[in-house]
């Protein structure tokens, strides 16, 4: 194998065999190609893409490179739900204890911030002494004790996606439908599920803001999920705003547990609701949505998801008294609000430019070494299509200096469009995609 | 400066400032920028190309991250040639001595094998003891005194240019042509030189294959050169089949010490000749093409030419005496025919594939710190449109061992196709290209 030659071949539109990308991804993952060749592997893939056959071998020696979570005599159902990232996107800190609460089984491995947005492991990093770095061992353990875990990609899990991720992730490559797909399947098929939902983005804050590219990204991780033996269903849904208020770690965490407390935002426990429905009919326990939802609700109403969550974080090494105390969260020491300089209607949110005001409070990451901090981000109550006064609060900046907080309130104005006329926002929820095709959202 | 986002904004076809282009070039000279980053930014420079704005800050900024030779006071002018790169290209070895011989100042800078092609460098550290690293002050030294020095890029000379070579050819992102013009033009303005000609290869061994990719590439450099008070003039040449005979490290040198005995294969001094009479015109020293051929072949029958080269390997710190007696030059320990298996017409001798069968004997790189071989190689001495009998020989292969020669003999067999109507082969020098625009060669 010559490596300059495997990416010279892709990059000229070429195809590799599967057992060129056995051998490429074994030795990536062996540190015996290094990442100066990966990166321009994944460049030459994010302007060339890969057949169907090689998109296969990719995400199998991918998973092949690792281990699996084992459920053995395990008979209650396994589902887990991905997102492939937003603003202010907290489903999986909800759906995690809302499903374990009904009964399934949720071993959910999430990642960090990557690009413009948050990641699931920073988030729960606000939590003091949370730690998402289990065993499998331990993993399965509390799957099974607690119904579900929230952990890292361990070094046991696809060893070769979690380096693969971690490059793109700085090198511009993110934004890839095989490589997105090969990267969540990768994972989530170690997880050793029943089911998977997909939460895929679209607009100007998502990955793959086309309705074109998003659709064709979830028809092939369905595929992939499909020749697995793990049926997937996709909902196609908006980021063309943040999702929620709440866009910043320990923030969204706040959020989190008002959701479960029945008091989050109503987009978020729109999609929440929407994302458990679909986990709880591919689990078996329900066969109609109405029923499906009405359980997850009494989940919120019963208090019995927030139980727990916070026994999920006491499992976890967490300090749970943070769920019944929220405010004993961190809190940035500078706070600083951004209010409409006209009044008028809400044109646009732009969530990719509040992402990455976020990165430079230091909520997110430039590159893939960076701590991210836990205090800073934004709270952004106001939405598209809502009308404002002059002076009214468009957003909180939560900073560390003064200088930083400055610069945030400007970014937050150039992010948030204010005018005479609204402008077109999307459906929150538009499509839902399954093995058998596409249908908007809600018309079955 | 957030580097993924300025490698995005490229992979998605934007520009970056010079302010960007300086900023980034200096962090990734001081080891601040990864090469991972670099490689992903070099592909994506692959698939967008450069604005004109954008080639001046990058060459410019490479030109900047070091040193230059200083020739003060010295009223002989210097000129420098460069090659595009291909297989059996050694007119470097024969036109640094030529024309120090005629009294023009040759400060030569090469490079080393590069992709599937041979480097200057390599074969003259096929001569024992012979160092290509010489520091600028030695070779100002060595350029005044004997009017000629071949040598490595240094650290001193375009540190930035150095990094990303080595880092292009282990990523297949060597056949750009923003890439190659700003690579070899930050390192020719480096030399201090009053005129460059460039050797802007076509066919299927050269790295841009089709002649309006080479063309472009040789505009791109004339017009930066001119910019930069260094006139430049090039000659498209034809890389369908190897230049001259030998192919590999040593051999090539022996045949470059036969060419200057003015016993060299006819299409190499061919292409020595015209290369040598544009660098005189530059020089100013002849204005007429015929009067400088005549001066050029006088260093060779006289023997100035091959006394200079014996002065430079001895000032180089070579053994001298394998110019005299070039059979004591390493050579393989094994010599294997190949022969035509059926007679007819040489239809093609392809060159890329005898580069690669070069690499696989060890005489060049799969990655960056591969040693290469002086003593493996092939002799091809055939020629397409020649006629050939069954049991002739086409070529003999130089190798380490029997396992290694008999691949060798097969990738040979492939490389050269036998058949009964000749193809369309290239003229050896297509056209002349100056400020002035593009002629057929010979036409003015």
């Amino acid at each position: 194998m010559v490596v300059p030659r495997l990416i010279e071949r892709k990059r000229d539109g070429g195809t590799l065999t599967g057992d060129e990308w056995r051998e490429l991804i074994a030795a990536y993952s062996a540190s015996q190609v290094p990442d100066y060749q990966m990166a321009a592997m994944a460049m030459a893939i994010f302007f060339r893409g890969l057949e169907p056959d090689e998109l296969s071998a990719l995400t199998d020696a991918m998973l092949a490179s690792g281990e699996r979570l084992r459920f053995e005599g395990e008979g209650r159902p396994r589902i887990d739900k991905h997102s492939t990232g937003g603003v202010g996107d907290k489903t999986s800190l909800l759906l995690a204890p809302m499903l374990a609460a009904c009964g399934v089984l949720v071993p959910m491995m999430s990642g960090r911030g990557l690009g413009h947005t948050g990641g699931t492991l920073d988030k729960l990093e606000a939590i003091p002494g949370f730690t998402t770095g289990l065993s499998l061992h331990d993993t399965e353990a509390q799957v099974r004790l607690l119904g579900a875990a929230m952990i890292g990609q361990t070094a046991e899990i696809a060893p070769a996606d979690g380096k693969l991720y971690a490059l793109r992730d700085v090198t511009a490559t993110v934004e890839s439908i095989p490589l997105i797909s090969a990267s969540i399947m990768s994972k989530k098929l170690a997880e050793g599920l029943n089911g998977l939902v997909l939460d895929v983005k679209i607009g100007s804050g998502a990955f793959l803001p086309e309705p074109e590219r998003a659709l064709a990204l979830a028809k092939t991780m369905i595929g992939l999920g499909a020749a697995r033996g793990c049926p997937t269903v996709a909902l196609v849904t908006a980021m063309d705003r943040p999702l929620g208020v709440a866009c910043g770690n320990a923030l969204e965490v706040v959020e989190s547990i008002m959701g479960l407390r029945g008091e989050g935002p109503a987009d978020l426990m729109e999609l929440t609701y929407a994302l458990g429905v679909e986990m709880l009919l591919l689990s078996g326990l329900d066969t109609d949505a109405a029923a499906a939802r009405r359980r997850l609700e009494a989940t919120v109403a019963s208090g019995s998801a927030l139980d727990v969550l916070e026994k999920m974080v006491k499992a976890q090494g967490g300090d749970a008294t943070v769920i019944r105390h929220p405010d004993r969260l961190a809190r940035a020491p500078i706070q600083r609000d951004v209010v409409a300089r006209q009044g008028g209607v809400v044109i646009r949110v732009e969530p990719r430019a509040l992402g990455r005001a976020i990165i430079e409070l230091g909520g997110g990451r430039r590159v893939a070494t960076d701590k991210v901090l836990p205090d800073v981000g934004l709270e952004v109550p106001v939405k598209p299509g809502q009308k404002v006064a002059k002076g009214d609060r468009l957003a909180v900046v939560h900073a560390r200096t003064e200088e930083a907080a400055a610069r945030a309130v400007d970014a937050v104005h150039a992010a948030i469009e204010i005018g005479d006329v609204p402008g077109e926002s999307l459906p929150l929820i538009a499509w839902r995609v399954t093995s058998a095709g596409v249908t908007p959202y809600g018309a079955a």
